[in-house]
């Protein structure tokens, strides 16, 4: 049986790195990786580093997947996600069984922590419904950006007894304020989210590209820094061609 | 200036450990703990563990702070909470001042991930504000529980494009279940959340004790599984005293 591992290496440094990712990372023969093309070339720099650091010898391949459609809207219409799942699914397939012979393990590094935002774990159930050969999963959780960001302000993300909603600039901006919670993180925010919460009274703690050497961090109640949180997101979008943020609102709750 | 580490040790076992906590381990000279008498003890055990399978020397050492109140009520009424907070505190400052010399690192190791329902850094703004000496904080961010329960089940916490809550047993009971978040992660609850939920049609995935080799994993329709989670619960902590548990709750969101 193959074996898939589907491992978290933490929020941008390799300090995140757990025992437990060094361990999978080392048991690993092919690891997949979607190409996402030029513009995030610095992660694929950094998840390289990570493999050479932790991992011991150099029996060891990257298997680069094109990605069959640069989804123009990640966090969008359902429907769509779901095509362009199902279209790396059918990809992959392919390639796991061409690449990983029985009895050997893939893997597939996740920024972060698999369980939050991010599509590997969807694609591997598609994957599975393929049935086109057995496999076995294991999946290592990482340290997320939520973690990072809540450590690097030194900061607890829930109220004494509150409630947290982790939630998309997307739904923050369709849906308004959550009615039950005083603490909101929010990722994947193309500024959206942002701008429409800067109409509550609320503080913001903010960063970017944590754990990297490029890390920025603001905090202050949300409508006196959003222009320098604004200007830094254009500033590192503008040098790189990409930016990935998160921020914690927090606004009072009546007793 | 002497310096304070909170550090995430993970979510119960010695692999969750982060290659950064592993650094912090070895930088603390005495390692700060609250004694919550004999009924964790397999806890404190572990903690040790950790310590010496990390640690590469053993110029260490534990003080014991006694816990001036078995908070009656953990996560209950916001002022009996704040209280107990500021009576740790004032302990706090004395021990810190006569046991970490000036210039030295102490530390305090906190499982799972400082930033969820954890009262050490809420401590030690307390002790920040009695403004006895200067000191510098560093935290360490952990793999919490949450990730560890979607890890151990192949989890995402999130529906496409949904919002996740995370939220205490009281709160969900209290409360009832929140408009905004079709995916609700609870923590912290003594009972009476899981039976609140049950009036509800959804799928839970629950786990206790994870990370450790006592951990359980039950998941399926809560109307189907809720007595074989209440019989595990009972079994635990009649075999040890306490349990920690945690779960994600799923209902369907109409399009």
């Amino acid at each position: 049986m193959r074996k898939l591992l589907v491992i978290g290496i933490g929020a941008g440094s390799p300090e995140y790195v757990t025992v437990q990712a060094i361990d999978a990372l080392n048991r690993a023969r092919v690891f997949f990786v979607f190409d996402k093309g030029e513009a995030k070339s610095d992660l694929v720099a950094l998840r390289q580093e990570i493999c050479e650091r932790f991992i011991e010898n150099d029996d060891y391949r990257f298997v680069s997947i094109d990605d069959p459609m640069r989804d123009p809207q990640p966090h969008g219409y359902k429907r769509g996600v779901e095509a362009w799942h199902r279209a790396r699914a059918e990809k992959l397939v392919e390639r796991i069984v061409s690449e990983v012979a029985d009895g050997e393990c893939g893997a597939f590094l996740v920024w972060g922590d698999p369980s939050l935002y991010d599509s590997t774990l969807r694609l591997i159930d598609l994957v599975r419904e393929e049935r086109r050969f057995a496999f076995e999963i294991e999946v290592i959780p990482g340290i997320s950006s939520v973690q990072a960001l809540a450590a690097r302000h030194g900061l607890i993300l829930n109220t004494i007894g509150g409630s947290v909603m982790v939630t998309t600039g997307r739904e923050l901006a369709e849906r308004g304020w959550p009615e039950a919670a005083d603490s909101i993180v929010v990722m994947l925010d193309r500024g959206d989210g942002l701008r429409a919460a800067a109409r509550e009274d609320v503080e913001i703690y903010w960063g970017a590209l944590l754990g990297t050497p490029r890390e920025r961090l603001v905090s202050g109640k949300l409508t006196d820094v959003i222009d320098e949180i604004e200007r830094i997101r254009a500033q590192e979008k503008a040098a790189s061609g990409w930016i990935m943020d998160i921020y914690l609102l927090r606004r009072s709750r009546p007793d």
